[in-house]
Formats: C-alpha cells, sequence, structure tokens
C-alpha cells in the first residue's frame, strides 16, 4: 500500500475551544496532552545511582533514570520501571520525593526517593555508565537537567515533597 | 478533497520497545501518554464550590472542578483555567492537595486548595449548576467521582498532600 506524506494543520474541532492538529487526511485529531516524566534517586549505603546520557539532549551529562510514563502504570511503577530500563536496576521505589513543572514544554517531573538493595546496575540502551555516588563527589557542573538537581537537592534536605511551581 | 476514513493499527516503531497506535495510511505515530487532570477545591467562607456536570460521564453528579490540563500551561494555572471554565469562577490556587492516580484509564488527578475571593459563580458549558456547600450538606452519595471525594476529604483533614497510590 502507498503511504501517504504526514499532513497536519491547525483548527478548532466541534465542540472543543481551541486550536488543535487535525490530520489532513482523515478526521484524526491530535490532543496533544503535557507529558509526566517519571524518576527516581535510587540511594545504595548513602550513594546515589546516576546514569550518563547516551542519547541528546544532554547527551554525554549525568541523570537519575527518569523518562516518559506509559499508559497503564502509576507514577511509582514508572519510575520502577525506568531504572530498569536506564540503568539495569531493580529498585524499591519510596515517598515521593518532588513535582518540578516545566510548562514551556509542557512537562510533570515526579521523583520518588527509592532504595537499591543490592549494588547491581549497568548501562541501559539511553545510558553510557551508571555509577554510585557519594554526595560529595556528585558532578555539579554535569548535571543534565534543572529537576534532576532539584530532586538530588530534595533528597539531601529531606522535607517531604517539594513542588517546584513555576 | 476526500477524506481517508481514520484507521490505525498497533505495532512496535523503530527505535521503541513497545506496540504504539500508528495510522494505517501515513508514518503519524499515536505515542498515547497518561493524561493530568487539574482541579480545586474552591472554598468560601468555609463552604465549598461544586458543580453539578451536564455532560458524561456521571451526567447529574456534583463534582469539584476539575479537567485535563492542557500544554503550555502549570497544574495550577490549569486548576484555575477549569474553574473559570467550569464554574465561571475566578479563584486564588493554594497549596497541592491531592495526587490521585487511575492507572487503569491512564489519569493522575492533581487537586489544589483554592479560595473564592467573592462569592461570585455559574454554570459553564459543561455544569448544570454551581453552588456553595456547607461541609455537613456535601452531597457525598451523588459525588461524580472517586478522586473528587478523596479531594474533599482531604481539605477537610487537612495534612499536606495526599497521594492516593493504587
Amino acid at each position: 500500500m502507498s503511504r501517504l506524506p504526514m499532513a497536519f494543520h491547525r483548527s478548532v474541532p466541534e465542540g472543543d475551544n481551541r486550536e488543535r492538529r487535525v490530520c489532513d487526511h482523515c478526521d484524526f485529531v491530535d490532543y496533544e496532552n503535557p507529558r509526566v516524566v517519571v524518576g527516581c534517586v535510587p540511594e545504595f549505603e548513602g550513594r546515589i545511582l546516576l546514569c550518563r546520557r547516551a542519547i541528546e539532549p544532554r547527551r554525554g551529562y549525568w541523570t537519575l533514570p527518569a523518562g516518559f510514563m506509559e499508559t497503564g502504570e502509576s507514577t511509582a511503577q514508572g519510575a520502577a520501571r525506568e531504572a530498569e530500563e536506564e540503568a539495569l536496576a531493580k529498585v524499591e521505589i519510596g515517598p515521593l520525593l518532588t513535582l518540578f513543572e516545566v510548562p514551556h514544554v509542557s512537562q510533570v517531573h515526579v521523583f520518588y526517593r527509592a532504595t537499591l538493595r543490592e549494588p547491581l546496575f549497568g548501562a541501559g540502551h539511553e545510558t553510557l555508565e551508571a555509577r554510585l555516588f557519594p554526595w560529595d563527589e556528585i558532578p555539579w557542573d554535569e548535571i543534565a537537567f534543572e529537576s534532576v538537581a532539584h530532586a538530588l537537592w530534595a533528597w539531601r534536605e529531606g522535607e517531604g515533597l517539594v513542588h517546584h511551581r513555576p
């Protein structure tokens, strides 16, 4: 079957009150929703597991295991799944740590405290290397994202949920 | 231009690791994301503003003003927008109240405390009527959703963020 070029225009669907992406070929409306990023701060005996990114954006920088929440899972399940995918680590998810909002890219980042039962981890497909860092050796100048630095500080300060409200 | 019927199949896109909805006609991949519902508990002099739903699901039942977060806004901005759309009410959004997860429908509900500066409100397009209820008169048997009842109780108990973690 020959494929059509993917093409969209913007218009207000019937019964709606704002412009959406509508397919040029059929009646599909692409309701673009904000996306939820779920992650955790995995601890093992006081050290924190960070991953060096193998992909853009911020390739080569250090991050916490985190990624887009998938349908059908809870935020905690998503955070555990991301730790397994990115750091090959089985974590036990603890309490909510931060809610960090990034409205200009339509993202809400949710981070949990987490523990590694054993110091077993590795580099998933999106990771160059994974490593346990003592607090004093965290490479602050090479942290990939502001929400990651924010989660690390919230972990350190330990005052329950911290909401970064823009 | 003649329109094609909207049609999707499920397959794993290149570089991905799970099945997605892919268009039968072009290369569009519909990455279905969990959706964030944002709402608030609007208070005026100890009473709470509820809306009777004009739309399905749960038409005729009472709810708090809430709806899907839109791109480009924060959860608090979305909660204020929904109060204006559904209850024609200008609210001042306060602290986070609840995070209620409903993974089987891929939703995360975020509710805030909020205050009405003046007792001005009305019925938006999705609302049959809006009314201020003293706590003792809240129609518990006619509350539309579990997350709404949960937010009302969290408002009453006043213990900071309550996370409903399935």
